[in-house]
């Protein structure tokens, strides 16, 4: 169940119930029920040790399967909280309050739980939807710019993968969707495309719950974008940032395969610069990109699977040649360093 | 898919294949396959020091979702690596080679993937069905006499749950169902018997797989036994040995409250006394055992639910009094320390 508001919803204390913070979503309730765990913000808590904290919290408490764990915060409480809710007693009852743009879009629907292992970006996980979700406009107020950006950057991709009216609706509105001064804008037209996109995942999701199939589409731009945030440390650039980077990479291969149309890939491209979204990056190498692409989940059969697109909603997976990948990521870096 | 047979499985190394053993099982082959993790024996791998070792076996290896975890053990090695290959990337391939009668029957089919935490056995894990099974009688005729009985256990639990015909069959058999001398006796009878072992398990996992109903009923003594355990420290009583207690204790409760058969009661705990288990065991104290109990993952809404016996194959849960229940442990204790 999702249901969407905009004011900051209130948390009840109970002993059946365990919230999970980090220390900026806890600084925005003047109280928290009895018992919270307030994380460390940040990926350096997405791991063993933070599930750890948050299942030892539950088992102190007392809490069986049918108590219920509720993540106030990003992707990385949303993530973490998922994963521990899903093992404990292999599995707990879960609800999620994403607190920014980005894991309302990401990290809410759709059940992917994940820590961090071996350096790598969400290895460890499971599946395992949530049985609520709530999405307040509230709590994306306080966000920067740049943070509301790194959500719409996935936003755009679900309407290029799966709604073309919605494309055109962010295409005619263009980089006025957050206004340059700061702040959400027009508050109804976000609840609106927010409702849009989960609708747009629910889809892809419903027809294939544990990414056998159509749900990989939902990786256009991340396997190019992953390897852009790994090579970088996941400090540089922001998740939306490396992901519309890797969608004009798949944009680009696209195009050079003669698989994308011309003017979609130039329309789409110049959108997303528009936004302000780098299409070339600099001081990183090509082949620190192409090494941590290697590393790529959704690798079958020893063979990394790319998302590719004809035309808006017309997807494709395809493997790519390793040289042809090279240059499409060197064609991405400002200068071949 | 579940295969059984009486010869030792040929193992195959590739690069795509992880094979994870104890050292007690990577001795029954003259060599392992290449890059095999190796764990030490026992609960005390079964925690995510454990898990880690496999996942970063795996993620050294460059496995993959569509990359195959194997596990050839007992409870521990199958538990550990099920659990482990179900975190790897969401969820990997895997099979299972358990080796001891009690991984068999208890580890084997049905998905569950545990391991130890906070001092709870088996609190966090994960519902994960192995797509291969193969159960060989060839690793069982190293195992002691006390092993087998242990596995045994389990076996006359499925038989009284689910199978009348075979609770018959297991009680005309009598303490001769393995040799006091050592060895498995009758191989074709116990590998029909496994067969008919599993049959039961299946009908209740398939019509329950998630363990919101009837499944529950598979942990008929398990409430008891799992308390006996914990509170001795899981080293003096193997898991049969308890759970055949905690079954006797089970069929004792059911009795006082008049919902249990008088006839079926005791010719059921005559039963497993002729197989060699303590219907009354000593140096341990009651308030420990109810203690460990409290923790006991199938609680709901703070409430222990006991599965009893109307007669065989005739279940139901039932939330028990606290004082009663101490009566019944006492009752199953030599002397009242």
């Amino acid at each position: 169940m999702v249901s969407c508001g905009a004011a900051l919803p209130l948390l009840r204390g109970d002993r059946d119930v365990l919230h999970v913070f980090d220390r900026n979503t806890s600084a925005l309730f003047p109280r928290l029920p009895e018992g919270s765990v307030v994380l460390a913000p940040g990926e350096d808590s997405k791991n063993w040790a933070g599930a750890e904290a948050i299942l030892s919290a539950a088992f102190d408490r007392g809490m069986a399967r049918d108590s219920l764990f509720i993540a106030v915060g990003g992707g990385m409480v949303c993530d973490l909280t998922a994963f521990a809710a899903s093992v404990f007693m292999r599995g707990a009852r879960l609800r999620l309050l994403p607190t920014t743009l980005l894991a309302m879009v990401d990290a809410s629907f759709g059940g992917k739980t994940a820590i961090n292992f071996g350096g790598c970006k969400n290895l460890v996980g499971t599946f395992y939807p949530a049985e609520s979700i709530t999405l307040s406009t509230a709590f994306l107020r306080s966000l920067p710019r740049r943070e509301l950006l790194c959500g719409l950057a996935e936003i755009v991709k679900y309407a290029m993968l799966g709604d073309a009216v919605l494309y055109e609706d962010l295409r005619k509105r263009g980089e006025g969707f957050f206004p340059p001064e700061g702040g959400l804008g027009d508050e109804a037209f976000l609840l609106d495309v927010l409702w849009r996109t989960l609708e747009v995942k629910a889809r892809f999701v419903r027809e294939d719950p544990e990414e056998q199939g159509p749900r990989a589409y939902l990786n256009l731009g991340h396997t190019f974008g992953h390897g852009l945030e790994a090579a970088t440390g996941f400090g540089r650039f922001t998740h939306g940032e490396a992901v519309a980077w890797g969608m004009m990479r798949a944009l680009r291969a696209g195009r050079r395969l003669g698989i994308t149309g011309e003017r979609y890939a130039q329309e789409a491209t110049a959108f997303l610069k528009a936004l302000g979204f780098p299409e070339k990056v600099r001081g990183v190498l090509a082949a620190d990109i192409l090494r941590a692409m290697e590393k790529d989940k959704k690798k079958k059969q020893g063979e990394i699977r790319f998302v590719l697109q004809r035309g808006p909603c017309d997807n494709l997976t395809q493997s790519l040649d390793p040289a042809f990948v090279a240059e499409i990521v060197e064609d991405g870096l400002e200068c071949n360093v």
